[in-house]
């Protein structure tokens, strides 16, 4: 890991994952300076003001120009519109990546467009949560978890290299991903807890909203993502809508199958399904 | 709250909930002797090692005997059979009641096997999640917590006035709610979201096991209760079976709503369902 350092690094997007990439590489000393794009001027200014970013401009273009290294941290239903924006002033070698939860066709579709010597390649940090805003900031937010790349068969293998390392610098654990696996787990293990959180919470409201306040624990750690940013989820529910539709048909169907049991007063199958669950849970521990 | 003190009290099942009761109690104060039984006798001997009871014995009558207060603690399946064998013993003026998830039909059930002088009233202290065992006890678990106490129309006043400030004393937030009512509540704020991480699980183990260790925070926040023992929770289904029915019915429908409109593409839509549902969860922060 030689030489890991980027001159100018622009961070499009500066909430809460944008935001903690760059405090995330500022402290780890692997860049020089760090200009901020976001299409609301007083988060540009309060991450200016913070330290987090050295510099903003409203012109993308601007930001863009001349970096060795830019991060796409907005909602990931504007990626390709960015990146449409920006591909004509991205300088040689310069390496994009972003931090979002879809990849898939996505990551093909931008590939699509990239001039030759500008090289695209997909990041997913497993971090964030229902955060949001340059307020929230840690530079250690990408210590210790997972980071997922998703490399395809065009992707550069310098810059694949270089990537690996910049994430492994801020403490992540990597994982090269299919793109499109990359989607089809994720359905599982993010997209679709977060529509069943929302639907959970959605049930209460429509039998009685009083009934909240009577909640517990395990209801607050099951619907704590129902309070992630609507805007987002919406985007990442179109961008996985295939994944999403086929896996919220399987969830209906493991419920119905406990709906049967409980029907049929079989509690010895219903404490099986209980206990085949408990036992893959504890693996995550 | 004067003169709240019970001479001797008996614990029946000393795992993670009975045991921090018996911790609670004795650290405010409350009590003289503490009894305990459980079927088995290694976690009694455990319990009285460390000082959770201060003694014990297999014969579940004998440890009733003479008892003020007698608190069921064992899964909820077995509340009505060990009434039934402790019934005799309890003497008059002895309150018994329970830690349980289930109120019900379950509390009218206990109510009506009762001599005359001896009073059931059901108490559901929201606190716990997916511990177990003695190991465990906090002698805080129930400060602060809301603590459900269901009375009927048969309860004795004077019984219902020391329950409510016995949970008082240990720090709890009482309210009072008719049996009925509780499960209709519990089973959306805490049954059907526990049927619901049990089901997100074992969807993950449906289509690949392995995926299980790409998971983040929000995975194993939604699903943390799924590591709830089985045991218990088949019991809880089993005696809520009807609301849970209702509910599991409602929140297929919900995921079919989220279903058609990823279908029809219609996100406006989408991100509406996930507002509302943001909105409500906020108000539990």
């Amino acid at each position: 890991m030689e030489n890991l350092f980027f001159k100018q690094v622009s961070v499009i997007g500066v909430g809460f994952l944008g935001s903690s990439f760059a405090v995330a590489i500022r402290k780890r000393g692997l860049c020089n300076t760090i200009y901020g794009f976001s299409r609301d001027p007083k988060n540009l200014e309060k991450a200016k003001l913070r330290g987090i970013i050295d510099n903003y401009s409203l012109d993308i273009r601007e930001i863009c120009e001349g970096s060795d290294l830019i991060v796409l941290a907005t909602p990931v239903g504007v990626f390709l519109q960015i990146i449409n924006e920006i591909k004509g002033v991205a300088k040689n070698n310069c390496i994009i990546t972003d931090v979002g939860s879809i990849k898939g066709r996505l990551v093909y579709e931008i590939e699509s467009v990239m001039p030759e010597k500008v090289f695209y390649i997909g990041s997913h940090p497993i971090a964030g949560g229902e955060k949001s805003g340059a307020d929230n900031a840690k530079a250690d937010l990408f210590n210790k978890a997972l980071c997922i790349i998703t490399p395809t068969e065009n992707s550069n293998p310098e810059a694949l290299s270089i990537l690996t390392n910049l994430w492994k610098s801020l403490g992540s654990k990597v994982e090269l991903m299919n793109p499109y696996k990359h989607d089809e787990v994720y359905a599982l293990v993010s997209h679709l807890p977060h529509l069943t959180a929302y639907a959970l919470v959605n049930l209460v409201s429509d039998i009685n909203e009083d009934f909240i306040r009577f909640a517990g624990q395990g209801f607050k750690d099951t619907t704590r993502i129902a309070m992630s940013p609507p805007e987002i989820w919406r985007d990442i529910s179109a961008l996985n809508k295939e994944n999403l539709i086929k896996f919220i048909g399987i969830l209906k169907d493991n419920l119905s199958k406990m709906e049967g049991l409980l029907i049929e007063n079989n509690f010895v199958s219903l404490e099986n399904e209980f206990r085949r669950s408990q036992r893959l849970r504890e693996k995550l521990k």
